[in-house]
């Protein structure tokens, strides 16, 4: 167990080492500048080999996570998350490669403009910097992360939650096994080694080293890392998340809609919170949709006339509605119209995703043009908000910021850009 | 005179009024996102006319504010920049005009996916929201960020020099004017009209109304609104921009364009306040350099090989090539290769601005992409950094940040985008 034990015992020991990682990272950025693509794809390659081929020792690392699990109070689903086995590393490879496949986003031009005085100006795609990245405790996100990061260009320092550090203690190993192989710098990913929490505030206040801060996890978290940071943060906030039945709805696709937003999955970002019907089908729907959420063992939390539709409803209070539950709960509200149904996103929801379900266009356009979230969907599922499911290639989270990433982050959100300017000799009039 | 007294002698006042505004630009913000983009022209036009027609009421203020200039210890330089005169108010209003021509931003599909399961996946252009802008004791800016603000569907906060307050307040009252008759929500342009600075501070800590504050001016300033604001910034930090004339320059082009980048304007931030020269031209180039700068009236501050090539050069300290001098100074340095050029830009420099003088292919191509800076110069003047010469159409600033915009920020770097997914019943798998 390499955690670094005796930094714990000392601040000025763990702050030398926070400033020493930051350091490393910053310098192997700058040989990610210009390193050419194709080092960059035999070290995902290579990693992905090494992942298979040192199995055991993985497997070994994961076990002694899951032996400390208990310990740490994990849920059975959290430990279930945390838990590695051959498909799941296979399917970590796989992700490498799949990351090594996407094109080469550095150098790439995103525009060009020819002057009238004959100045080509190109506005070319660069990495970020360095990315402070703070997750859960996800063995499989290490690599993901780590990969993403690193393709874009970036050095990565990953702070994963302490109950998988030896899980990604021994993925990283193989990464960096790879990067002596291939080129690639091994500071470019760096583990923070010891589960100080003290250790994210001094990385907060390097803003000299360190280019942007991504939280991802719960939401006190995501609210330290806001306060505390002094370099620019990608937040990945809550997920109050609505299905708007409009009257025009066809009712059969509203309810598939529903389901698979609601019941799919519980405990994501992108699963729907709170439900909203239009009254003048609310008497039609409400019945199918309580059935169909009941038989999922969902709780519903209804306004006056949901309860009245729906028998074992229980009213919703207040913060019912502004609440994203995770859990088998919903939020029902019926509305007198689409307008009234964006009023209570705008005054409920969380700007993640919102969809309406509905076959009529003026309705579908305005509920597009007025609901302010990353992703509005129109008849579809609100579980799409994700990079995979957009063709990103890769994510490392979902953006509920409107400031530089919105929605899902893949690699093209992990860059800049700057001007290169190329003339003959030209000055300004 | 509007300028309300009476909030500065109360703090709780001042913090009620600050509030208001936040709270109008808000609620105009709203209106803004989904208003046709045919209002904002008509608005603009009119603003342009407005301004034409009132000409004697905006010079009468402007005559308020020279008046009292002396009393707020402004240069002769700035209390030109304050000056208006008919000939600058067209200017202001054909500026107007210009920003009415350029495309209408919102709603624009940026990009576009069709996936396998047949979901559309538009990328599509949105309002950030709320804009707090503070900037310098220049009335053509009032009218110039009012303009781009509203055109990229924002509403605007803006907080100018209190020097310039009168005239801005003439320049407002005539964009409200135009907006009473266009049907563009008056709260879309606010001036702040008390000049007590802790007003800053309260709009600073708003996050829930404003998504962005855009400090212009002096460094304290920037930094004062850094550690204070709880919103994304967008800084316009230092230029301490270079040029290097690399050995295979043409000498008459890198004395063309050392004397456009350093002497055409010495106060500006894109001016260059470095030399570098490579020491296999030094001999040749440096005493002609010499002459030049000294022509204009430019103190040399050199290294060694400097000061014996230039006779009347003094030697330089480190913190000279670490300073943007925005006056008739110069640092020069010989350096013995272009890599020692790019170490000695990546230490000393601000990311701003950088241009390399040379006829060498490979040479170019190395300081293109390891000088990191918002825009690099290949044989153009460092001058060129800016929204009007890069073709936005109108800017608000040069960021040298490199999160969400960097260079010249136009319309486009004051919007976000948002998804809009269009289904027909697609569930996730």
């Amino acid at each position: 167990m390499r955690v670094i034990e005796s930094v714990e015992s000392s601040v000025k020991n763990l702050s030398e080492y926070c400033t020493q990682l930051a350091l490393q990272a910053k310098a192997a950025s700058r040989v990610l500048v210009s390193l050419k693509g194709e080092v960059k794809v035999a070290w995902l390659r290579r990693s992905a080999e090494l992942l298979r081929e040192n199995l055991q020792a993985i497997l070994q690392a994961n076990r002694l996570d899951l032996e400390a699990a208990p310990g740490y109070g994990l849920t059975d689903a959290e430990i279930d998350r945390l838990r590695l086995d051959p498909v799941r590393i296979e399917s970590i490879a796989a992700a490498l490669e799949d990351i090594a496949a996407l094109s080469e986003p550095i150098g790439q031009v995103i525009h060009s403009t020819v002057r009238p005085n004959g100045l080509v100006i190109n506005k070319v795609r660069v990495p970020l910097g360095v990315v402070f990245f703070i997750y859960e405790s996800r063995p499989n996100v290490t690599a993901d992360a780590a990969a993403i990061c690193v393709k874009a260009g970036n050095a990565v320092i990953l702070r994963g939650g302490k109950e998988a550090i030896h899980s990604s203690q021994a993925i990283v190993d193989q990464l960096h096994a790879a990067a002596r192989e291939s080129g690639v710098p091994c500071d470019a990913v760096q583990l923070v080694e010891t589960i100080d929490r003290e250790a994210v505030g001094y990385f907060l206040q390097m803003p000299q080293y360190i280019d942007v801060a991504i939280p991802r996890g719960g939401e006190s978290l995501i609210r330290r890392v806001t306060a505390e940071a002094e370099m620019p943060v990608i937040k990945h906030f809550n997920g109050n998340c609505h299905v708007y039945v409009d009257e025009s709805a066809d009712l059969r696709m509203a309810l598939a809609i529903l389901e698979n937003s609601k019941c799919q999955r519980l405990g994501v970002c992108n699963a729907t919170e709170s439900l909203l019907v239009h009254v003048d089908i609310a008497n039609e729907f409400l019945p199918l949709a309580g059935n169909m959420l009941e038989s999922h063992g969902i709780e519903i939390r209804g306004c006056e006339r949901t309860c009245e539709l729906i028998p074992r409803a229980v009213p919703a209070t207040e913060e019912d509605f502004a609440t994203e539950f995770l859990g088998p709960i919903i939020s029902v509200s019926v509305v007198p119209s689409v307008e009234d149904a964006i009023v209570h996103i705008t005054r409920y929801g969380s700007g993640h995703t919102d969809a309406i379900v509905t076959h009529n266009l003026l309705a579908a356009q305005k509920f597009v043009a007025e609901v302010d979230s990353a992703a509005v969907m129109v008849n579809a599922s609100t579980r799409f908000n994700d990079g995979g499911e957009f063709g990103l290639g890769a994510e490392i989270g979902i953006s509920t910021d409107k400031f530089h990433a919105r929605g899902p982050c893949g690699i093209e959100e992990l860059t800049s850009y700057k001007y290169t300017v190329f003339g003959a000799g030209q000055t300004r009039k």
